[in-house]
């Protein structure tokens, strides 16, 4: 019999489950409104009424290998525990995987939901493509989600918290961020932070183009600022200058700290990837030496191309939550069959 | 009969050579000057010949388990190649582990400098007290080294050049860094950097005390600077202060990508921990949330104290370069018996 898993995107306004084969890809995705309102025992019965549902559905014809949960963070592992999560107001402290694990009466997989995206990308997406089985991806939406992958397992160092990059420092003095800190890299380049830092120059009064687009449409997003910077203005396009220049420092201090062969940039605002890229490989070139020595073409590589430091734009899209918590259970099932080590830490 | 290994410091200005056990610690330590006007060749001549001395004196009574040099960077790995190292110029493209094989007709190991102090720091120092096998460390020199050691071993990389957090960004607009890059955590926090900071000070006008200093005593070390804070001067502290900020705000990037146990500052530098370490420990909680939700005594802990984050001087003093090279044959060696993986990426 073949075998299927069961994937769960908890999202602050979505939750999606779905049924998977890694032959077929997704059989079926149930998708549902995240009711924060009725509280967080009610997300959790809808979510095992949707397992349950694809449970029965697919348990004839196939045997289950695992239930994969990602879910927006803080998350400590391997506990399963919420701690203040932004996305999730009122889930302090809730102890998701125990939850889960008792409505469901079967054990559960919990990962935060940057961790199960970088591990799709990783398995399914550009690292499949390029035959490289570690990288770090930044997802970036409303923040900057963000997760290590090392020998194709998701590093969660001492606590689960490992590859929060989106947090590092980009300028000390910077706004404040969610987070608690000032100038992080998710205050740049989120979609958040590129309306926000669009309407600063609108109201600086030396982006008359923003400023009529803000008009026209107070609600505008980055794909509205992406088009106008793509129809030759250069407000918009400096704008995703500033993006890309952000996001260099950050990688920058990622090539330098873990020498990975792979940065992959996705979330909606990776459409925007050719606006933003020329000033992200020119920040990250002043900004490493490890990437000067290790591009693709460098002198360190002696010819061989395949072995440099990549940063590209994801080839997964919106769906690479919900894929990276279908596979997290098959990723774990052939770790235990391999012995491989855990990527958490003693 | 008893194994022993042969170590390798090669510095900018010192070469030492020891011979150790891992019961005795160093029996014997050749200190030679690192002769770089006469050659590369010419100190790798050098280098083996105090290697034979050893081997000759120590091989009757132990059998040797093998050689380890570190050696300033970038090295780039397996090869054991250096690129354009600052403190060997003229070493560029030298093929280091390929030389002293030859010269010596026998294999050895080659690793950075700073790699092999953070595997003592690990193995003969705070890991060993604490009993944690992971941790980062910082080495607060003429630059910042740093070495990042992942469940008992060096973390390499791709091409063997991970770990450069002495490389952080701080500041994007700060001075210019010998790395090519702006307002690197070098350029903040190595005694280096304390000097210039110092000076900078002194000639603003702003502070007397160290103007006093400087005139008194022109090549003024970071230790003078630390007993005229020690006596009571704000204008010196405040120079610490900046170290431990700048400090901090790298350390937190790194506990937000890594998550690991343990953040070792060493170095000449780190004696004046505690002049340091306040800001140091007020930013990094300012600047990682990860860091807060796991400093010792928070709430992911649930009680048990031995489990958080922690940011400590290292126990290791100046010999932890020429240590770390004399147990990095014996770690290696424990490392093929049990199969633990390479911790180098595919």
């Amino acid at each position: 019999m073949s075998s299927f898993s069961i994937g769960v995107d908890l999202g602050g306004t979505n939750l999606r489950v779905a049924a998977y084969t890694r032959a077929s890809g997704l059989l079926e995705t149930i998708l549902l409104p995240t009711r924060l309102s009725a509280g967080r025992h009610a997300v959790v019965e809808d979510m095992c009424h949707a397992i349950r549902k694809l449970l029965s559905a697919y348990s004839v014809q196939h045997e289950l290998i695992g239930v994969g949960i990602g879910t927006p963070g803080p998350l400590e592992l391997p506990a399963g525990r919420l701690h203040n999560p932004p996305n999730l107001p009122g889930w302090d402290g809730f102890e998701l995987r125990v939850e889960v694990e008792a409505c469901l009466d079967m054990p559960v997989t919990v990962e935060s939901d940057a961790n199960v995206a970088a591990l799709a990308e990783c398995i399914l997406g550009s690292g499949n493509t390029l035959g490289i089985d570690s990288l770090c991806m930044l997802t970036l939406g409303t923040g900057i989600g963000s997760g290590i992958i090392l020998n194709g397992k998701i590093w969660h160092g001492t606590h689960g918290m490992a590859g929060e990059a989106g947090h590092t420092n980009i300028w000390p003095d910077g706004p404040a961020c969610g987070c608690g800190s000032n100038g992080c890299l998710e205050m740049y380049a989120s979609a958040t932070a590129v309306r926000r830092i669009a309407l600063e120059s609108a109201q600086s009064g030396k982006a008359p183009a923003i400023a009529a687009l803000a008009t026209k449409k107070p609600d505008f997003t980055t794909r509205d600022l992406a088009d106008l910077a793509e129809s030759g203005s250069p407000d918009a396009q400096k704008v995703f200058d500033d993006v890309g220049r952000a996001l260099g420092i950050g990688i920058g201090d990622l090539v330098n700290t873990l020498n990975l062969p792979l940065y992959v940039v996705g979330g909606g605002l990776a459409n925007a990837w050719n606006l933003f890229s020329p000033a992200l490989f020119q920040e990250t070139t002043h900004r490493s030496y490890v990437y000067r020595l290790t591009e693709p073409g460098s002198a360190v590589l002696n010819g061989n191309m395949n072995t440099g430091t990549r940063i590209i734009a994801a080839e997964l899209g919106a769906e690479s939550g919900l894929l990276g918590a279908c596979i997290l259970p098959y990723t774990l099932s052939e770790q235990k069959t391999a012995g491989t080590p855990d990527t958490t830490l003693r």
